[in-house]
C-alpha cells in the first residue's frame, strides 16, 4: 500500500452469464437473472422479463468498435479477475472499488424479480459472488461494495452486516429510493441502515443511474454517440440534486459518522452546490429550525465524498471542494472510462496540483474510507 | 447609462388581477386569467382552471412573515412601476430585466387554456400591458422580454416580431418545450423562432421552472422553508441537463448569432459542465460528425449566458467560465433574491473582484446583450 499511485473508487463487476444460475437455489432458477438472445444479441432476463438494454452494452473498455453483442466478445477481463489485475497492472491501478453492472448501479434491476425469496437469495448470490469470488484472487486491490434488500430497512441493515463479515467495504445504496417506489430517502424508515452502516464503518455509495426519475427527454435525432454524450452529462449532473436533498435531510446531522459518497458525479458541481445550498438556507432562516444544527456545507465537508476522472478546473478548486471529500476513479470499463489511457487522464486533470494534494486524492482519502491495506 | 452600477437579468412583472380581464375581448374573459378566492387565500384561474398554488407566492419582497394572501396585501412596487423604480433607487438596482410570474417563467402556464385564440389574445395582452404600460414608466430601466406561443414555431416568430417593435428586448421560452407536449427544444420546428430571435438580436432565455420534468420528489416531512429550500437547489441545478442538451443540440452551430440565457441558474456549475461536455464529446468522438464542429464549450463561450446573485466562487472561476458570459440578477420579488440587501449581497459576492472585471457583469455584459440604453 506504501506504494500505491492509482486507488480508483469507481469500477464495475460484469457479471457472468451464470452468476444467478449457478448460485441459486433451483427453484428460483426461472425468475433468477439469466442471459437469452435478442435478434442476435444478448439481453439480461431478470424476474422473467427481458431487458431492452444489450447485455454487454457499457462494456466496451479497450474497444474502439462500439459494445460486444454476446459474452463470448467481452474481454475477459471483464469478468476474469486474473486478466482485470493485468490491465490493472499495465494501466497503472493499483485498487479498484466494485460496483455491479447488470444488477444496476444501485442494485435495483433485482427489484424486477417478484418473488422475494427469490429476490432476497440474488442479492446474497451477488454480494457471495464479488466477495469470495471475484475478489478473492487479491482482496487488497480488488474492494466489493454490497448490493441490499433496497424495499426493506431492516433487512437492509442485516445484509450489510453479513457482507462487513465477507469483506465488503461499502454499501450501494439509491439517491431515490422514492422513485423506485419505496419510502423516500429522508424516511426514518432507513434508519436501521444508516445505522448498520455508521456501526461497520461502510461509506454509502449514492451513484448516479441508481434509480429515480429520467430527467430531461433524450432527443430522438441524435446519434447513438451524441445520445450517450448527452446523458452522459444529465446523469453525472442529476445527482447534484440527490446531495443537495441529503444535505437537507437530517440524515447527516442524525448520523454524524457516517458516510456517503457520490459516485461517478464528478466534482465540479461541489462549489456551486455549497454556496446556493447555505444561501438558501439563509434566505429561508433554517438556522431556527430543529433539522439542521449546522449550515449544509459543513454537513457536506463532515461526512460527503465525490469522485473525479475527467476535471482539471474541478481539481483547481479543491480548497473548497475541501480536500479531504475528493476521490479519483477511472470508471472501468464504462463508456466514460479512461482505461487504457488512465495515466495520461491522471496527469492532465493534476496538472499543477502539488504532490502531497495528489496523494491524497489518488490514495490517502479512499484508503481510509474504505479502510483498505 | 455611464453611470449605472448594477443591471440585474432577471426580475418579476407581478400581473395585476385585472390584466387580463381589461385587456382581451370580452369574449374570452371566461377563460382569461382572473383571481378567485378559495380558503381565504387567492389564486389564479387559467382556462377555467383554479392553480394550487397561491397567486402571490412568490411576491415576498421587502416581507418578513410569508407571503401575502390577497392582493391587498401585496407590496405596490411589485405591481405599480413608479413605485417599482424607488424600491430600486433604494436598493441601488439601475435596471431590471422583467419576466412573467403568474403567466409562468416560460410563460407556460397560459397553455391552460384550451382555445387558441384566446390564448393567443392572452399573450398579446401580456406583452403589450409589459412594454406599454408597466415598463413605459422608464423603458430604459425597465426592460421586457416578451411570451410567445409555444405551440407553434411560426406563431412564435411573427409574436418576436411584433414584441420587438414594442419595446421587448429578450423572448421567453422554455429549455423543455418538450416537457409540456411540444416539439423537443432540438428540433426544426423551432427553426422560425431562432430565425426571428436572431434576427431581432433578442436573447432568449431559458428561465429555471419553465416547463420540463419535476425531478426528484420533494420530501413530504420537510416543512414549507425547508421544501422551497430544496426546490430551489433542484430548480436551479435542473438547467446543467438543459444547457448541455442545448451544446448538443446543433442550434448553437446552425444559428450562431443567436444568444441563449440560462436564467436564475447561478454560475458555478459551468466550469463542471463544460469539462463533462467536451470529455464526453471526445469520449463518444463527436468531432467527427457533422451536428458539431466546434467542442461544447466553445459554443457556450461564443452564446451562452448565465447569471449570478449568491455566488463568490463562481465569480472567481469567472475566467474559465468566460467573463464575457456572465450576467448579475436580483431577482426581484422572489424568495431567492436579495432586496433589499443587494448592495451587500453584491460587496460579498465580488469581493477581490477587480472593477473592471465587476463592471463587465454587472453592467457591461448585460448592456450588450439586451441592447440597452
Amino acid at each position: 500500500m506504501a506504494a500505491w499511485q492509482l486507488v480508483s473508487a469507481d469500477d464495475h463487476v460484469i457479471e457472468p452469464p451464470d452468476l444467478w444460475q449457478r448460485r441459486v437455489p433451483k427453484k428460483f432458477c426461472d425468475v433468477a437473472p439469466k442471459v437469452v438472445i435478442r435478434d442476435g444479441e444478448e439481453h439480461w432476463e431478470f424476474g422473467g422479463q427481458v431487458r431492452a438494454y444489450p447485455a454487454w452494452y457499457g462494456c466496451v473498455a479497450g474497444r474502439s468498435d462500439g459494445y460486444p453483442k454476446t459474452f463470448a466478445e467481452v474481454r475477459p477481463a471483464l469478468y476474469d479477475s486474473q486478466e482485470r489485475l493485468r490491465d490493472m497492472d499495465a494501466d497503472g491501478v493499483d485498487v479498484q472499488v466494485l460496483f455491479p453492472n447488470a444488477a444496476g448501479l444501485g442494485g435495483q434491476a433485482l427489484l424486477a424479480i417478484k418473488d422475494l425469496e427469490a429476490r432476497w437469495a440474488c442479492i446474497r448470490a451477488y454480494n457471495d459472488y464479488v466477495a469470495r469470488e471475484f475478489c478473492a484472487a487479491n482482496p487488497q486491490r480488488l474492494v466489493p461494495q454490497c448490493i441490499i434488500p433496497l424495499w426493506d430497512g431492516q433487512a437492509a441493515a442485516r445484509e450489510v452486516l453479513r457482507a462487513a463479515t465477507l469483506g465488503h467495504r461499502g454499501v450501494v445504496f439509491s439517491g431515490q429510493p422514492q422513485g423506485l417506489g419505496l419510502p423516500h430517502f429522508n424516511d426514518a424508515y432507513w434508519d436501521p441502515l444508516w445505522d448498520a452502516a455508521q456501526d461497520t464503518g461502510m461509506p454509502v455509495n449514492l451513484h448516479i443511474g441508481s434509480g429515480g426519475h429520467p430527467g430531461l427527454e433524450v432527443w430522438h435525432d441524435y446519434t447513438a454517440a451524441e445520445a450517450l454524450a448527452f446523458v452522459s452529462v444529465k446523469n453525472l449532473s442529476s445527482n447534484i440534486a440527490v446531495i443537495g436533498n441529503l444535505l437537507y435531510s437530517g440524515v447527516l446531522e442524525r448520523f454524524p459518522q457516517l458516510k456517503f459518497i457520490s459516485v461517478e458525479s464528478g466534482i465540479g458541481w461541489v462549489p456551486y452546490l455549497l454556496e446556493l445550498a447555505d444561501h438558501q438556507y439563509r434566505q429561508q432562516r433554517l438556522q431556527g429550525e430543529g433539522r439542521l444544527k449546522l449550515p449544509p456545507s459543513q454537513y457536506f465537508r463532515r461526512q460527503v465524498f465525490v469522485s473525479t476522472w475527467f476535471e482539471h478546473f474541478g481539481l483547481e478548486a479543491r480548497d473548497f471542494i475541501g480536500l479531504g471529500n475528493i476521490l479519483w476513479e477511472c470508471d472501468y470499463p464504462h463508456p466514460t472510462g479512461t482505461f487504457p489511457n488512465t495515466r495520461r487522464f491522471v496527469e492532465r486533470s493534476f496538472a499543477g496540483v502539488p504532490e502531497d494534494a495528489r496523494h491524497k486524492v489518488l490514495v490517502e482519502n479512499p484508503t481510509a474510507l474504505f479502510h483498505l491495506a
